[in-house]
């Protein structure tokens, strides 16, 4: 693993380029016997990118996922999964004119020193938003196996710039209505504030960010490997590999350092004879350990950093400074596109663990 | 790697429990010919604890260091490095009675159903803060190393419960004033309240959190690893293993969610014919990787669990409800210490990202 | 990883089966900076399959990488490269028939047991030597990156069944004459032999081994990771993933077991003011690390499972004992392919431990 | 894992130099729940010096392990492990003379150029046959893993330079007659020939090699992970950790490179309704799984490289030829030593593929 992996039982590996050919995702460690389809990818695919051009980019091509590898008559073999995605309408000559002006707040100039110059810059190349493909891609596969022992993971917009729902919402509201809405926020009054947010930012060549928060159900008590393979640690670290990215809290998060201990503390008590918690300020986790309670984790997204607007930079070629305005297509706010990624990466952490502690077997049996 | 380790270059191993004979940290990677003894290691533990017993634990036992191996005449061998701390003080009867009974907040519940009870409960066993001082301990030769490239790692208190110094340090500041005060603060006057916010909770029979923001200076532009093993997610992952971190955010964080891009995204433009940024609210990094702008990490510490005040709970070996009042010894406010194990995590994995890319070389000359 | 990467800095991962869609390479950690192309890649799996028919498999169908990621405008960015190559000429129907009846000496029946019958048994699948072609993809990105450094991997077929070449090589024999042969053996008049004894062997209806011995010249001193990464243990593991090495040694191998120490003992001399030792039976390597010398390692290839004559096996459907007689396309000896193969694994291995020491930098300067 | 530490699940890093304070091994990933004593450990470590001061070296220090960590009244429980074994009786100054004479076939010279010199260079320091103490430690807990699931391993020595044992032994004869010799081969009568022939190595100045057979018993068929952490790959890995060691095989090993596959090939039959094999050429291992059969490696250990003989080498302070003649403690061959560390070796890997494969579970139930 040189960085391009995750998860150490159930490790998903990455590749290709926003511009090159392929995006793609080397899955190794799936348990044998999952039935697994080129639809069932190409499904949830579908899902990332809103049925709104006004409020993301204009590459509108439809994924289409190819199997390459480690499925047979159906199954997963047990053998690495790789799936690939071709790149069809990649416009790479929007970034020729840009490649000495590294964009402010985009990856461009730490990227250029990392890799002497060598990387394929082209629409962030490697570190595009759309390389999220290949993780929502892994993700199919671990949701269908969290699927198997009842663990749902569902994320949705909670806030995009100030416009925030206050809403409690259930179980239901998330599953059936975040996906109804551009925004991918449940409650369809708010999404609309929130789409207009949007719009209002593009229409002053601008950009917003927003918060996903993410929920994981029925995970079982004492998950996770302590010290430093914590599950929310091992959850924060893949967070933070989608981009844009700035933050990750766990229940109550950076509220909990303004409360008491009495106030914090959830106190346990028996329901249905099972250990569970009154209140949620922990977020199902407890010294690197799931509690059994409801996993609750919340997602800070910064604003895309393409914006029409001019903005200061320096000509690398030259080293002077100079302005720049970002023409190419590109989403006025990645928080919907990030909400199926969040999904992604948290059902891939989720699994990985659970395979870590032998709870999703080798070989599957249908149930 | 069980779970215990971390760091793929530079890669720690801690172990022990609070109430077993040690503590310790194995450190494999660390690069041959630097100096290193004893003392250094102890120097950094005293500052752990904060000379006030007002704020902190009675257990004020002085922990001393013994380099088991990879140092030979005072210089690192380039072979692992094992150096463990003696538990002189521990008091287990104060947890006997309480082993059936987990305490709200702390890990007690889970570790008991992970490791089916064979786990050592005694004041946390394996999930104590006390196994910071293993972390800290990597800290310090992780520090030393840095210090060959003129790196610093600052933590400092920056909130407890609801103190907020707002004052803008300046690095001179935040290095000679924060561990003059007893709760890690740099301002004294705002240090004073923060005690007295401590001492407040204490009085109440409850607790305090808080946060601790952490500065690391003159790092080099483009370390990291895309995609999955990110600096701010590595520096998150390894963060999540201090107890009772529930949140960590870069630069802007959370915050962030709420600019817009025209306001989030920081100018490059040259200084001294360097390429830097106008403002920092990247936190030093972009797409994974620093920028080479000095790294700003906040992490919330929420209020320690342990607390005098009668809590709900769970007797788990009758399955009744009951309730818990905790007479240990304890932390009113465990920020104060977790600002050396906020430090030594951050150093720990920068150079462990520093080595990756070869900046540190596997034999050190001296300086 | 789970089980199909090796390496840590030059990690490769293979997917794929035999008669799947592709089989295929990801290599995660190749430098930035590197020239690379399909044919190059081409080119050296063309070395794989002798060009007489009498000796090998059926199977001709020439492999076209393709290069899926990774390098841009002809250079390696730094960025995981995935290459594959399309299975085009798989007669499946050859397999169907032997399902339930495992092929003795084959991974068919360990490998039902281990995938509980979903793995893709269609010619040995994820086991069969074909996987090679993967292996040998990303040995040609580490025989490029080892040219930069001047270091040679030089492999040739020593021994074919009882047929042994007792010349002692020269480096420039063994470079121009090995692929001359469809055997491999640089010795024109044994390859007759060599080739001889696998006729004769395919006329019986049976099959041969042998041993192919392989050279690296020019590695630095000190190359290696104590304890247990050590660089003869490492190139042990990658040898035994290729099918059918049923041992591995390093110099005087199994023969050192038989000498004593003065025998045996590598003296250490001055040449042209560099240390060197006067004999070579330590195979270049000593307490894991490399000492200077070239490396020498024998590997020993157990003759092809799959023959024409009848054998017995357990029909797993029934439970019965029953015969069998491998009709399919096969090779008669895999001596000859095992040796780009064997060149490819130490390749692979020597750039991992090279960068491992930082000896190959993360971002090439063309020479 | 900087090198020092080998095992994905049951994760074992040995540190401590020859004449350090301590040598000793950190195990990661042991289940809880297993019976574990200090008495365990140092009984098998008594087995690792024979009764018999002719054969080895004059180091008749009794080692006494010290758990540090990781078991609580008498149970390991799911914690990292540490146990230290103190260096009492090194005697340096023997030593010393010797810094920068690298003795020929030791790891003195790469282990200067690896290290820069900064390496503890006392009696081989990290390269000594001593640290073997800390692989057997590891050795002890993973039979005792091992035994739960009824797997044996047994090694015992085959030959001692040309002295060899041509009996076929029983498992019951190895078990009960191993250890019963100190060269410890099970045959009586060939175990005084062996000793002999150590007893005129050293009266010349001199040392022998031999060859170490280990079987492991009742493995389950199907362990072992595709393509590179193969079973037979990371056993010989591990193997070559153990110094001396110039070559690993499995079954009929070499032998198998000159055999034709009618020959070779190791029929399935049926035996009591369980799938078994009419010979044992695969030594248990195909494709890289286990087959159910007993697994039977062959290990080649070198002749002790410290001889008393005068041998030729370089002084690295001034850089000319000289002559060295062994003169400190050491043993005229170490192949009875490298007994109970083979089977340490091995246990540790075997109990490491088997609880990839969860069939070592995490929390063991007592039988």
């Amino acid at each position: 693993m040189a960085g391009n992996s995750i998860g150490r039982e159930f490790t998903i590996t990455t590749f290709g380029e926003s511009h090159g050919r392929v995006v793609g995702v080397l899955i190794d460690g799936c348990p044998a016997g999952l039935a697994l389809s080129e639809i069932d990818l190409s499904k949830e695919l579908e899902l990332r990118i809103p049925d709104n051009p006004k409020i993301v980019s204009a590459r509108m091509e439809k994924d289409q996922p190819q199997i390459l590898s480690g499925v047979f008559n159906g199954f997963t073999t047990g053998a690495p999964i790789t799936i690939t995605v071709e790149n069809k309408e990649t416009k790479s000559s929007d970034y020729k004119a840009i490649k000495n002006l590294p964009r402010p707040a985009h990856s461009d100039y730490p990227a250029r020193i990392r890799y002497g110059g060598f990387n394929d810059y082209r629409g962030g190349g490697r570190f595009s938003g759309r390389i999220t493909v290949a993780l929502i891609m892994a993700g199919v596969v671990a949701k269908k196996l969290l699927a198997h022992y009842d663990i749902e993971v569902l994320a949705y917009t909670q806030t995009i710039g100030p416009v925030r729902s206050n809403k409690k919402f259930t179980v239901t509201e998330i599953k059936e209505n975040r996906y109804a809405t551009a925004t991918r926020c449940p409650d369809g009054v708010c999404a609309e504030k929130m789409e207009a947010a949007i719009i209002a930012a593009r229409e002053a060549g601008d950009s917003v960010g927003g918060v996903v928060e993410c929920v994981a159900l029925n995970m079982p008590a004492g998950i996770g490997e302590p010290l430093f393979d914590t599950l929310d640690g091992d959850l924060a670290k893949i967070l933070f590999s989608i981009p844009a990215v700035k933050g990750v809290e766990f229940g109550a998060g950076f509220r909990a350092a303004e409360l008491r201990g009495s106030e914090n503390n959830d106190a346990f008590c028996l329901k249905d004879n099972k250990v569970v918690t009154t209140t949620q300020n922990a977020g199902g986790i407890l010294g690197g350990l799931s509690n059994g309670m409801p996993i609750v984790i919340r997602v800070a997204i910064k604003p895309t950093p393409s914006i029409a607007k001019e903005q200061q930079t320096v000509d690398l070629a030259t080293m002077e400074n100079t302005q720049i305005s970002i023409k190419g297509r590109h989403d006025f706010c990645v928080v919907p596109k990030a909400v199926p990624a969040v999904e992604a990466a948290v059902a891939v952490t989720l699994v990985d663990h659970l395979m870590r502690l032998g709870k999703v077997p080798k070989i599957l049996k249908e149930p």
